[in-house]
């Protein structure tokens, strides 16, 4: 296993609710702390991503629980999504005193992460987007959200801030649509302490590949934070780690041990229908026989096949790799 | 206007929830029967659209409550897909308890649309289909699925059965995903008192052309109901009426007006950020535009242009219609 | 292996041109009976498709020679699509002249295969569909469609006449674009000698599961054909078998094995930028793998996880059939 | 009408072919210089878009000719995507020899607009990219990518360098895919005479507003120049101008008035079945009709309702603008 290791979002554990079933798929007898307990019985897993403040606001007692369970805070992601005072967007908000509101919130993420020693927070821009043509001033929102991401990055300059990029959803157009939009935005925002989040889906949704955009974010030096799941490219489906998409996974892999990647995989699925330990189980079972096989690429064979522009050998080689 | 007229769903007023902000983004202060006295106030509607049986459960005193608001009762949709009892199916739910279930609700629905005076209900079967490859036993499925819309038809055969097909959401995959899927699958029901309902969104979403869609529903005599609103193809995003596809509306609408359509004209917009009577009274606007234009089409020029092939001349010859 | 056995069009032996390639990616030294010999060397290989009249117009001297190669000939394409004269459609064509000449080449196909001792012609009318709104009249040109399909079989009742749809490309929207769509117009055309030809990649294109399309074709007893190849969904790419799509492509062998599929297995790659045999032959082994899979798989145990829709155990079961 | 004027491309004016149709749809009996002579009956149109060095290498006769017919050469398009010498890509190649030809070929073009008095050259490396995972090193095809721009430019820092991204075909991915990873690109290139030409199919291609991509690219100073066409998202469909996308095209006038563009409104479109002048005529209206409502839009009223975010309100006052 490359990176810091195995990492796993909270998401899974709560109950998966949609606009049809408000109330979730699934039941969720849990407290947060029960639902971290449940995360640390799964073999493998050493880190976990919170939700701020959502799941807690004070770090102090969340700190000594998670040592107590050997469990490493990857990542806070701030909640600037999730309610509708966000409905027009958070960063780039038009109104603002609601983006007085989300700074102001990112900042004192950030300071809780400091707290809970967590050493990155994520940025989310989910609402931060248009529906329909000629809703929004583009330009405007555009600088809005690159100075509201220098201004909370100044904030903490130690702690990194990783910006989560997406396509769609909640919004019909999310601004920070794609990887390299993103590396644009992170540039202008000039601060060394950003970077980007890239989530498989998320990517495959945008019509990249995965395994460039994370190359090319590392060619910034600005590649934080990885995460796993998959989808069929039309939507966020948020489903089990190479469900659909085996090659593209497995590239992406390849990539991350290429670039020397040094973050944590974190596991993001949704399952709506499907239990939460399992379908975690089921995609980790699927990642480590995916890094198994990109730790075997033997590189200087498959750069000679790259060289040659020669797709038969190389999905031949991915074969031989892969399957029975 | 033709057709039987203009008509909504109720959906416009409810919060509009998604699966990040749980608690909607409208704020809902009205009661069922409030509701139906603002939609009474939106002129050109007199028809509504009805939810089964979770905006009420007996006719009777909706009824009267119709009648003193001049409101036609155009529809009442059966409750299939809105609870975690449904999610792995309603109609061809492999679990035969759940779906001796929805059967007799459907059955009741049709009971309680008799009492109501409603000469429609409608199955959206949303939740039945799979989400991952290998999930589901298709064929069985499919007969169950046929299976049940016979035995509910047949239950009251002077109440009509329309089935409204999607592509995708809340599944990945929805089982009844086309316009000539669900005709085939009437087909096999083999009762004369089940059709199509067309959405306009859904027919966009599954790549279809609505209008071509309508016209082969109509080659059937099963074109019962239809949906207006819009989206970008990828999603049901429920926007309004003609703001995103202008020719395609036209279109849809010259179709419904020369295969002679007669049933309703329903609106069925989910305006997650916008206010529900503005984003009604705007797509009312679109739908007046649009079907005007439809009326004034000269069939025996537009014929012409068809018998050649002639985009640049329909082409034109719409714009002409319908910009200024 | 099951069904008849592994065919391979002559596709990839003709030069790959596109719009910006007029002359092809590839060199194309070889007449048709060497193309046919080089067929012939390739493994695992024993019928071909063959293209009518382009290729040859007489089959007499080709059965000999065919016969010579122990290949079958398990399929004629009807050229209605190579040239302008089909611009506005062949089958479905609006000027009369046209289509009866469509016509008449489809029933010349099936003199010629009678010669030549094939069984099935197909025909793909991918010229037959508009590419703007209001370009044509949808009823006449489905009408028109199941006439001529209708009168095509006709001619040669013991003949079987496969139908190949495809959602789009050359035309922007084709007419049979969908398998339910296409069972339709058959169920109409009213002839036992009509069936669907499943193109793997097509369906995928339509937004299907091939698997699905495979299943509900059976249960007409129309799947008369099978076409393998993979594409990333949004375009008809014809790349090399299973290398996007894994899982769906061992689903769709799978369905296959499970109807009891008794037609050919039959290769349609168009390897633009690849060499002609490897592109085959990796094809080939991928099939091979994909259907040794699928002939080990536990009906009862799949049926067992189906029965309980359980997504990851079968998610589970597949990897375990397919991966190291 | 603001830019520079109306410019067309002399794709239109070619026999349309594609891999189906390799003769093409269109008769083509006109030299070059008669092609040049049917664009400057057009009216209203006042320049062309050349490519080089497929319709001549010298540019002294065409200077005359041109002269004469009161045309002004917009842009000069590099050839880079038509022969099969560039299948594994031009400016990118990992093959040099290929690579240092299309270097060279483009300085030459740099030269030939100079002799002509035009005052721009295009690249666009449409057979720089991928077709399978795993094909090619990501990192060094980016690197060559932006080396070979910077080579280029700096050859003439005089001459403008207009930079076409698309996302695919004829690769099934092109590296340069979005406006983002264009300016990204160009930023690393470093010269100040590159920019980004955004054509309008290829951004709706890439799930872009084109709009907002305009916007984008004017904030760093780099849009070059623009091709109108329109398509359904899924494919380069380069159809007439406003035939699918109303209201993201008068987004788009309204944005490039907006931020002030200077340079030509450039069609490009492909009519594979429509006749030339036809097609171009109709796009020119749009062109009209649509630059004209965008210059009637009242900024402050727009702004206004932009700042409340106001989707009902922009969508209706766009109505108010283009429909009858």
């Amino acid at each position: 296993m490359f990176g810091k290791g195995l990492s796993v979002a909270t998401v899974p554990f709560y109950p998966a609710a949609d606009r049809f079933v408000g109330a979730g798929y699934r039941k969720d007898p849990y407290t947060f702390e029960q639902k971290l307990e449940r995360i640390a019985t799964i073999g493998d897993v050493r880190g976990v991503e919170l939700s701020w403040p959502a799941e807690f606001e004070d770090p102090v007692p969340l700190k000594s629980k998670l040592r107590s369970l050997s469990l490493t805070p990857t990542n806070m992601e701030v909640e600037l999504f999730g309610s509708a005072k966000w409905k027009y967007g958070a960063l780039s908000c038009s109104d603002d005193t609601i983006r007085a509101q989300a700074i102001a919130l990112s900042k004192r993420c950030m300071e809780a992460a400091e707290g809970l020693g967590c050493e990155q927070i994520s940025l989310w821009p989910g609402q931060d987007g248009w529906d329909y043509p000629l809703q929004i001033d583009y330009a405007d929102a555009w600088a809005r959200t690159i100075d509201a991401i220098h201004e909370i990055a100044a904030h903490r300059p130690h702690i990194k801030v990783a910006v989560e990029y997406k396509l769609k959803e909640p919004r019909t157009h999310i601004l920070l649509a794609t990887v390299c939009k993103t590396l644009l935005a992170i540039a202008r925002a000039g601060q060394e302490n950003v970077g980007v989040m890239i989530d498989f889906g998320h990517s495959m949704m945008a019509l990249e590949s995965p395994a460039e955009a994370a190359v090319l974010a590392q060619t910034y030096g600005r590649l934080f934070h990885v995460h796993l799941n998959d989808n069929y490219r039309g939507w966020d489906d948020d489903m089990i780690v190479g469900s659909v998409h085996l090659w593209e996974t497995f590239e992406f892999f390849h990539a991350l041990r290429t670039i020397g990647y040094d973050g944590w995989l974190s596991l993001d699925v949704f399952p709506y229908r499907e239990e939460s330990i399992p379908s975690i189980r089921a995609s980790l079972d699927m990642v480590k026989r995916l890094t198994d096989a990109a730790e075997r690429v033997d590189r200087a064979r498959l750069a000679a096949l790259q060289k040659n522009n020669d797709a038969v050998g190389a999905t031949e080689y991915a074969r031989e790799l892969l399957l029975r």
